[in-house]
This record gives structure tokens, C-alpha cells and sequence, in this order.
């Protein structure tokens, strides 16, 4: 089976590089985030408002993956972030090598948390290493309470889940403790963050993570 | 480069698979459908109503795509259409060859219209040929104006978009001209359909469609 033996190998390269990130970033005293979600989740607008929060506490370098288009790192960088934009042309996910380019682009020195958005995506970016030190899957109330059983690699793999849109609750049919539930029954170390990055809820502890997570606890 | 080489023969089966399957059912009378979105853009809650709706009038057997469980045939059935899951166990798209397999149980005497419902994912499926005559995609008002412009292949190689979940539009920034502007941008000959699956706006123009489409029109 070529196929399967050549899958193994781009794996184990990514990897490879990976760790060559990991080493790099801990040297520098920098931790990384990767945030994966389906198209529309409300990644970008979660770290808008985040980086807004935080401003003048935490020093957040933003990696921004899109198969086209560069508008997520322009909204990023107005809301005053170092920003690099990665387009995969096509590619489902980002893979270590990219992010290894990207960081010759961000000046590490000033800045105290990496973040790294994925491909919008809830299947394939599980797969790969980024070389961070914790993922982020984003769901929101508006995609059904069954995407924790849909698609539970994503779930597997993450350290935190954030349910976001707790605004529209009110108009949809989303049991928010099936998916707790859910994701938990996957992964009982799971971290749960519930908020609305419209309204503000539930932003506040999350942030406050975020600065927690920074220096390495 | 033995990555692509192998890539693009993996595709050229495909194709060859997709091309017989074209074939079988048009020998049969049968016209199919192949259906994307992200996750919880409402694939599923479409077919629902869809189905439900055409009762008496249009025998629709649907081929239900998933990472994992059961629960997407689960409701098509109960729907009252005939269903074949699928489970790719991790796979982020269906391939011809799953179609192939799938359609031993179906009836294709009893049916009119063939709707297969792909996995959630905007990027992946769309480079997979399923032996359809046309490809729909769906997206929703709660998951941002941005994806045409995000996700352009898979727009460019749809003849139908659906923007679903109309009755959200007044607790979401959603712009619909701008999602009709940058689809058609991509694509001019697209088809578009503007309903809720909540309110039953729209569907019904949808669901003639469907018939005329049946029909080979």
C-alpha cells in the first residue's frame, strides 16, 4: 500500500518540523494556540475581541490560515496584532512547514502568546502538528449540538472547546449540555469556555485564560 | 514529484468510478445530486423538509455522508426517503467508490431523484467527482458573508448555492447581496435559492426545482 506508507512519511516530516517550532517558540518564551473550528464558527472574531481585551497585557502574534483571501489578517492586524497571512491555494489545513515560514515574518521578542488559526475545517487540520502547545476547537450555537459525535477526532485532540454564539440560543433549536456532554464523553480533560463574542459573555474568563495559558501554566 | 503523481492518479480512478456510476444511472432514469456545505449549514435539515414536502411526489433515495454515526440516515429515514450511510471513519470527503458501494442497496427502480449528502466541509469534497449531474452548496446566514470569497473552488464547481437559515438574518451581520455578489463573481451561472428550513420560506421554490431537475430539465 504506497499510498498509505507515503501518508505516514508527509506525517512524520510535519512532525519532524513540528518540534523543531515547539523547541524554537519555548526557547523564546512564547507559547501557541491553534484554533480550529468550521468555516463561519467565529474564530477571527473571537481573537478581534480578544486582542482588544488584552491590549497592554498580552502580546498576541496572530497566524492567519485561509485557502484565499487575506481579509481575516486585516481585520486582525486593525485590531493591533503582529499578523501574517498564510493562503494555502486550496490546501484544507495548515501544515508545520508553513507556519515555520510564517515565523520569520513575526518579530518573537515582542510577543508573548502565538496564535495560529486554522483553516476553517472541523475534520482534516486534526491531523497535523503546528508545533503549538495546546488546540482550541470552536463551535457555535448555530451548527447543531451534534458536531462533537460528527466529527470527534477534532474533539480528541483538543485541550479546549469554546461554544460560541450564546446570543442566538434563543432562536435555535441548541442543547449547549449534549454538546458538553458530547465532547467530554470524547475527551474528559476538555476545558469548556461558553460565550458570545456579540454580546461580550462569558469573554472575560476566557481572556483571563489566555493570559494564564501565556505563561506556561 | 511522486506526491502528485500519485494524487492525480487517485483522482483519475475516481473519475473513471464517477463516470461508470453517471452512466448506471442514467440507464435507469435516475438524476443525482451531490450536496456540501460546512458543518451545520443544514444539509440534513433540507432534505427533511424536502422530503417531507414531495411526499406522493418525487421518490427521492438519499446516500448520507458522515466522519461518524448514524444519526444524519437516521432522520432521513424517518423523513420517509430510502438511506444508505456511509461512515468514511475519518475521511474528510466521499470518493466514487463509496457511491459504487452504497448504491447496491438501494432501489433505483423506486426512485427518482438521488441525493447524496457529502460530509461537512467546504474545502475537501469539492474535488471529488461522485458521478452527480449537479453539485449544490449550501450555506448559511449564521456562518459569516465571507465564505465565496474564502472557499472559491467549491462555488466555481457548484450549478446551485442555497443561503439557508433566512430567519436568523435580523440577529446576524449577514449580507445577502454580498454573498449573491461574490458567488456570482466565481460563478455566474449559478442558481441560488434564499430560504429557512425554520419557516418554510423558500422552499418551495426549492423543492420545484427539484422536481424539474428530476425530470432531466
Amino acid at each position: 500500500m504506497p499510498k498509505v506508507t507515503i501518508a505516514q512519511n508527509i506525517l512524520a516530516v510535519n512532525e519532524h518540523v513540528a518540534q523543531e517550532i515547539r523547541q524554537a517558540l519555548m526557547a523564546r518564551g512564547v507559547r501557541a494556540l491553534n484554533i480550529m473550528s468550521s468555516p463561519g464558527a467565529g474564530k477571527t472574531t473571537l481573537l478581534e475581541r480578544s486582542i482588544e481585551r488584552l491590549r497592554g497585557r498580552l502580546a498576541i502574534g496572530v497566524i492567519e490560515g485561509d485557502v484565499e483571501t487575506s481579509a481575516d489578517a486585516e481585520r486582525i492586524e486593525a485590531a493591533g496584532a503582529q499578523t501574517v497571512q498564510i493562503n494555502t491555494r486550496g490546501a484544507c489545513h495548515l501544515e508545520a512547514h508553513m507556519i515555520r515560514d510564517a515565523l520569520a515574518h513575526i518579530d518573537l521578542t515582542a510577543t508573548d502568546l502565538l496564535v495560529i488559526e486554522n483553516v476553517g475545517n472541523l475534520v482534516c487540520p486534526a491531523a497535523w502538528d503546528l508545533g503549538e502547545d495546546a488546540r482550541v476547537v470552536v463551535v457555535s450555537a448555530t451548527e447543531g449540538d451534534d458536531k462533537p459525535a460528527k466529527y470527534p477526532q477534532m474533539f480528541a485532540i483538543a485541550q479546549v472547546m469554546v461554544v460560541n454564539k450564546l446570543d442566538l440560543l434563543p432562536y435555535v433549536d441548541y442543547d449547549v449540555q449534549k454538546v458538553r456532554r458530547h465532547a467530554l464523553a470524547i475527551n474528559p480533560n476538555l476545558r469548556i469556555f461558553e460565550l458570545s463574542c456579540r454580546t461580550g459573555e462569558g469573554l472575560e474568563a476566557w481572556c483571563d485564560w489566555l493570559i494564564t495559558f501565556a505563561r506556561g501554566a
